[in-house]
């Protein structure tokens, strides 16, 4: 894995990183021999997981207390980890909602867009900037299936994982011209401790939902090959039918399944920050 | 036109209004016999729009100087417009920059979120809850054909209109249950003020630019039969038949777009606004 290491080391950053994906994250960072800078919001869990993946891995780890969708993140950055080189960043952190629209807090969906929006875009510019001086680096944005077409019971999410898709499927090209990779990570359902806390019932429309360490593994493999890519071998096949649909369609097979995956649940959730 | 009168009427709210296909929007609105509220930053544009419009429609016509991205929004609306029935709000306003993401001021790509994303969710609330309570109503986002795919060169913005495009399919299927009709329209190149000021290149790729009126015009029509449309015939079909493309191969018409559009062309742009 020295490959990787020469291409996206000696520090990786995880924005979102306090369980699940971004712990997985983390961890095949360190498998792969990169230091980890773990950045969550809730400080007495992300500071365990970089204790124990220090130990595990025998890297060196720091654990950032910030809210990644916050006007300062920038600075809260600059003084936990301007000293050490960043070669890789995982935006991983997400902020959603299932329910109807109109239920939900407005203020609650402007976070939604303040953290899965405007971060990784000051992300972007951040590390971009950074890693195009250096001529190599690489950055994972976080989207989801939902990002394909409208999902009515989940528009702003899946409103906000379009941005992000797109973001950086354009950025992945640009930035391809001095050596940076960036990659859109289109993530299916994974088994992760928030996901099964939504109760969803998602193993009778899909299948089983996808590892967490298995997302995290393709994510890193596909970084530099790809400019986006759709996570677990059956959600890869099942989106990639999708734009055979019509766009009518397409809204219909979102809807159908988040009604599938959630059923009448509704109200905020907060996950991964 | 009583027709739409009776679903969409007395008022229709415009917002970015100053030109071009704002003005379009408006002139239609004022055609099927809607009063009009035009909403602009350019306060002499848009009162010599609604001037004009009165004049030549026979109907009633407000200018509202405001900045759409801004946090007072909605209080502007409602010292403005609060005293009347607004059942049509066209979400127009745009913020673009073509050019290098990297190139770009950050602050400037923050904006284009506020007035892209964050303006057409805060309207989606304000005017989706008055007009719940109505059960009647049409909300119409812009997007752009952009959307599809990621876009290097134009990174932010397709970023900004995949958001608007997924935000209101979704919105689509949930408001239509109470008898709101949401529309996101799938923009094609247009015969603007603002288009030709960029002096692209679009003939060459994709024919003719779409006349703003014509785009209006089936923005309207299409309400409450699609939850999002492309305008212009030949733009849909060609746009039909990007969804059977790999992702990366959409990427790449999406780069040969913008590449045939703007040529090396950078810097901010500010649309309809």
């Amino acid at each position: 894995m020295s490959d990787f290491r020469d291409s996206y080391g000696p520090w990786a950053l995880i924005l979102g990183a306090s369980e699940g994906l971004g712990e997985a994250y983390a961890r095949e960072a360190a498998q792969r021999g990169l230091n980890v800078a773990l950045v969550a919001r809730r400080s007495n869990e992300v500071r365990a997981k970089a204790e124990e993946i220090a130990t595990e891995f025998g890297v060196e780890t720091r654990a950032i207390t910030a809210d990644v969708g916050a006007e300062d993140l920038l600075q809260v950055l600059e003084a936990t980890i301007g000293d050490v080189t960043v070669g890789l960043v995982v935006y991983n952190a997400t902020a959603g909602y299932i329910g109807r629209f109109l239920d939900q807090d407005p203020d609650y969906a402007q976070t939604m867009v303040d953290v899965n929006c405007r971060g990784p875009l000051r992300i972007a510019f951040h590390a971009g900037t950074a890693m195009k001086a250096r001529g190599r680096g690489g950055i994972i944005l976080m989207s989801s299936g939902a990002a394909l077409a409208g999902g009515p019971g989940n528009a702003v999410y899946a409103a906000a994982k379009a941005f992000d898709l797109v973001l950086g499927e354009g950025l992945a090209r640009e930035f391809r011209t001095f050596g940076v990779d960036v990659l859109s990570l289109i993530g299916p359902a994974i088994d992760t401790p928030n996901f099964w806390r939504e109760k969803p019932n998602v193993e009778a429309l899909l299948g089983p939902p996808v590892p967490a360490a298995q997302v995290a593994r393709e994510a890193f493999d596909q970084l530099g090959k790809s400019s986006s890519w759709v996570a677990g071998e059956k959600y890869r096949q099942g989106l990639a039918g999708l734009g055979r649909l019509s766009r009518e369609e397409q809204i219909s097979a979102m809807e159908a399944s988040v009604a599938a995956l959630y059923g009448a649940r509704s109200g905020p959730e907060d996950a991964e920050s």
